[in-house]
């Protein structure tokens, strides 16, 4: 088996992804919240790329808008991008349009894949066992920070790959992948201090985020994987 | 003082580094055969972008094209991309056109900045020192591979970041610069080893560079800083 790992969205085109198994993160916060929502009863999640997509394919009142440009709460948006604002008296049997800076761009990015998951540190080992059961090679899909890098989608792509190493053998790793393993390896035992300590994570803590932090750091409280499937992420 | 790691050249546009202070870092092989080159005596070196801007410009005799395209030499130029080649009786005197897949097009990109070196293991202190000459804040240029990551540029940027530490307080650094740090940290005894373990060194190996690895795992062997000024490279 080889993992992969692709530390930015914009490292490749939407057609790499064709034929391929893809996991996709983002800690802070789009995948944390998928994951949270659909765990709290939603019925589904539309992630799309833009907000004026996201304003036309809303309108019954089973569908809500969540998201967020920059950290803040899009004007005339129900939800922000705060997995604690999804509970289940507010999404239980609701779609959900999903527009964030990073998550929800990178999963619509990888949507020509033939099995793409949903992961973050609440469900890393839900997602490998998913991962594992197709018996494909995969691509770790990082959603970084406005194309940019960030350190805390790569310490879960490292969890991701320590629990696939620890249930799989011969399987061969790219420079990147490595990285991110060495990452995990160095922060597993602070995953709340480290994400505190990254630049997204300061940004939320000084936008009072706090508990955002403190349950993207929860590791493995969610045992399922959401998975897209034309245009959209059910469990 | 404030450190930015890019790592991969694909995250920003060109203006991106208008009024900066850029190192570019291209370890296997394009920094470190202009470094080597500018040793051995070389005027100067003027990277490219394309091997038919590399033709156009090419003519007189004191002109040496080198380069490389997936590791392999480009026909119709005289020198590959080899650091071993650009001995002081091929390159004394002569002006080098270069291109290469990674490094040259890194180095054009960065363009714009307004302090813009070189750097590789070879001559990590040097360029350093440098750097801290100018008093600004330091945007790191990891090359990468193909727009991919590369892990062997992020543990060079990770030498440059630990020297600037030794010399330097309140320096503030990126996710990107972070993790730099923790790959140099992990690999700095083992440079040569992790040249050879990395994606690109595997394929270096297979292709016969041995000799190359060895060569771009040496640190600090050169006390020269190449610089980048109105299109030519020079020491």
């Amino acid at each position: 088996m080889k993992i992969r790992t692709l530390l930015s969205p914009l490292n490749v085109e939407e057609l790499y992804f064709a034929k391929k198994t893809t996991v996709v993160v983002d800690v802070l916060r789009a995948t944390t919240t998928i994951i949270t929502a659909l765990y709290n009863g939603a019925k589904e999640i539309i992630p799309v790329s833009s907000i004026k997509f996201a304003m036309k394919i809303s309108g019954s009142n089973q569908m809500l808008l969540g998201g967020e440009r920059n950290a803040e709460k899009i004007d005339g948006f129900t939800l922000g991008n705060s997995p604690l604002e999804y509970t289940e008296e507010i999404v239980k049997g609701k779609s959900i349009i999903l527009f964030t800076t990073n998550g929800s761009k990178a999963l619509v990015h990888a949507k020509f894949s033939d099995n793409l998951f949903v992961a973050s540190f609440n469900n890393a080992l839900s997602a490998t066992n998913k991962i594992l059961k197709t018996g494909n090679n995969l691509e770790i899909l990082c959603s970084g920070n406005n194309g940019m890098y960030c350190l805390e989608d790569s310490v879960c792509a490292g969890m991701i790959i320590n629990f696939i190493l620890g249930k799989k053998e011969n399987v061969e790793l790219d420079d990147a992948s490595k990285t991110c393993l060495i990452l995990y390896t160095k922060n597993k035992r602070r995953l709340k201090k480290m994400l505190g300590e990254t630049d997204h994570g300061k940004i939320l803590l000084a936008k009072g985020f706090n508990n955002d932090i403190v349950h993207a750091a929860k590791e493995n409280i969610y045992n399922i994987t959401p998975q897209y499937l034309e245009g959209k992420i059910k469990i």
